[in-house]
């Protein structure tokens, strides 16, 4: 997940606040250190664990300051520098960075459908991102959030169902370095924007349901807090106004109400842009029930006899 | 947590429920099993878990047939297993076992106060059990909770509060093997039991807070659906009617109100009565969650003006 204009503040979470609130001393780290002089800029991981793992993530350069290099060090390392720092030593640090800006090159989003059966050309998207930082596997960022979608419509069909209205699946690509495969999708379904009834995205990882969060209107919400209600059972009873996703937030220009899958996110941060995320660290269990609120919720709303309110959307 | 007459089937939890009902092939397997002539009895381990570590648990004999050898194995030697008997193949198995009834040994419950400012004879009980299976170090079952309980009061005295009633945290000893700690409590305390306004008990694990469950009546349910609104930050908003805990079930008798911690259990039963309940399984933050949210409704009982209501109580 990648935090463009600290758009996880609104979540509701506090491990997600947490790092909305911090995150910036890596995005921009490197511009106010050049500002200040520096010759490298380090950060002390986003995350809570103390480790010897370093998270990386994106950052950016501003182009009325040197682009000096920057890295990202583990918390255990990064506490060990300090406390020397702090006991007055002389400390003489040595950077070795490999990291590269590589040229452009196409990549795809993958999309499948569950045809509507009545009205298929109304659209209930759902997704996650496919690509993932080059640390760990991205099992949690965003693997679970692309399984849970999948799943979510599996389960669907394995039930014998067919909802009234489409549900697609899409793997957003290019989420941790730009986003251009949400505004590519955005490009090129941009003819029928106005028939997504619903957009719902799982970026927060593969753990235990909390419940969604949503931009959608009052109306919309009193639904979708009706329809959560049935998900009691996969721990998902709650929506809250909030975020929906990075992929997904382009649509809200079309007045698509977008919807965030909530889960459990006290290990995220352990795991989130490192060498431990790993498919030893989702939970069989955890990932499956997330599948299963997300295919409740996904069904009711592609079958609903009416469609959800669309919320207001800009002028494009 | 030990099972004794399926109490755990009241807790709302999937995990616990399926437990719960299932256990009883590990508690009166040997029974059934030696009625049918058996020689020994095996079961699959009571977790949800595929992995090679077998998970202990209570048992128990019935005097009308022969005490044959019992012992549960892993899930995957268990599929295995059958699967080799379901392949028509002979199979031969041998068993040695190690285990031995040992005699009764003086044990004893911990107990220590937070004494009340205005009515310190009015009691609030917190508590886990400090023993715990032979293997694994019992590090969710039990220590989180009595972690929990510790670090509940620490929390309350560190912000230098002083709740109007006392805050008893007890230790509960044997809770695995007979309970008797449970009953040496009731015993001891028996005279104090009419000014116990509250019983809590955490034996659940030491994951993130889910809530609390309770044998409350409407009037004292309510009071502390109110409490427990307070605790949403640490993810404990939610009150239900259940199950309370096996140390503190006897207060019932008492008319104690009791009151279960409710943490996620999905990870709960990969380690449960096994060697990977270990420190390393236990999240500092999740843990800490626990502690907090415990705190709050500790706090809240204690310092009520007036006591919550008590529970009818039987006749005693």
């Amino acid at each position: 997940m990648v935090l463009f204009d600290r758009p996880l503040e609104r979540a509701s979470s506090d491990c997600f606040s947490a790092y909305g609130g911090a995150v910036d001393q890596r995005s921009e780290g490197a511009i106010h250190a050049a500002r200040a002089g520096a010759v490298a800029a380090l950060v002390r991981s986003m995350t809570m664990r103390l480790d010897d793992f370093p998270h990386t993530g994106s950052m950016r350069y501003s182009p009325d300051v040197e682009r000096i290099p920057a890295a990202a060090i583990s918390t255990r390392a990064a506490d060990e520098l300090a406390a020397r720092l702090a006991r007055g030593e002389s400390v003489r640090l040595a950077l070795q960075l490999g990291c590269r800006w590589h040229p452009d090159a196409t990549s795809h989003n993958v999309i499948g459908e569950l045809r509507g059966s009545e009205l298929p050309d109304e659209i209930v998207v759902v997704g996650g991102h496919l690509d993932a930082w080059d640390v760990g596997q991205g099992a949690h960022d965003d693997g679970a959030g692309c399984v849970h979608a999948l799943e979510a419509v599996r389960l669907i069909r394995a039930r014998g169902l067919r909802p009234r209205r489409t549900i697609r699946v899409v793997f957003f690509m290019n989420e941790e370095n730009g986003t251009r495969g949400a505004a590519g999708y955005f490009d090129a379904h941009r003819g029928e924007l106005e028939r997504h009834v619903l957009a719902l995205e799982s970026d927060a990882g593969g753990f235990t349901p909390r419940g969604f969060s949503t931009d959608a209107g009052p109306e919309a919400l009193a639904a979708l807090e009706e329809i959560a209600a049935l998900l009691e059972p996969a721990s998902a009873a709650s929506v809250r106004p909030g975020w929906g996703g990075v992929d997904i937030a382009p649509l809200a220009r079309a007045g698509v109400p977008l919807v965030g899958f909530r889960p459990d996110d006290e290990r995220y941060f352990d795991v989130h842009h490192s060498d431990r995320d790993v498919l030893e660290a989702v939970h069989p269990r955890e990932l499956a029930l997330g599948a299963g609120a997300i295919a409740g919720l996904l069904y009711v709303v592609a079958d609903l006899p009416d469609a959800l309110p669309r919320n207001p959307g800009d002028a494009r």
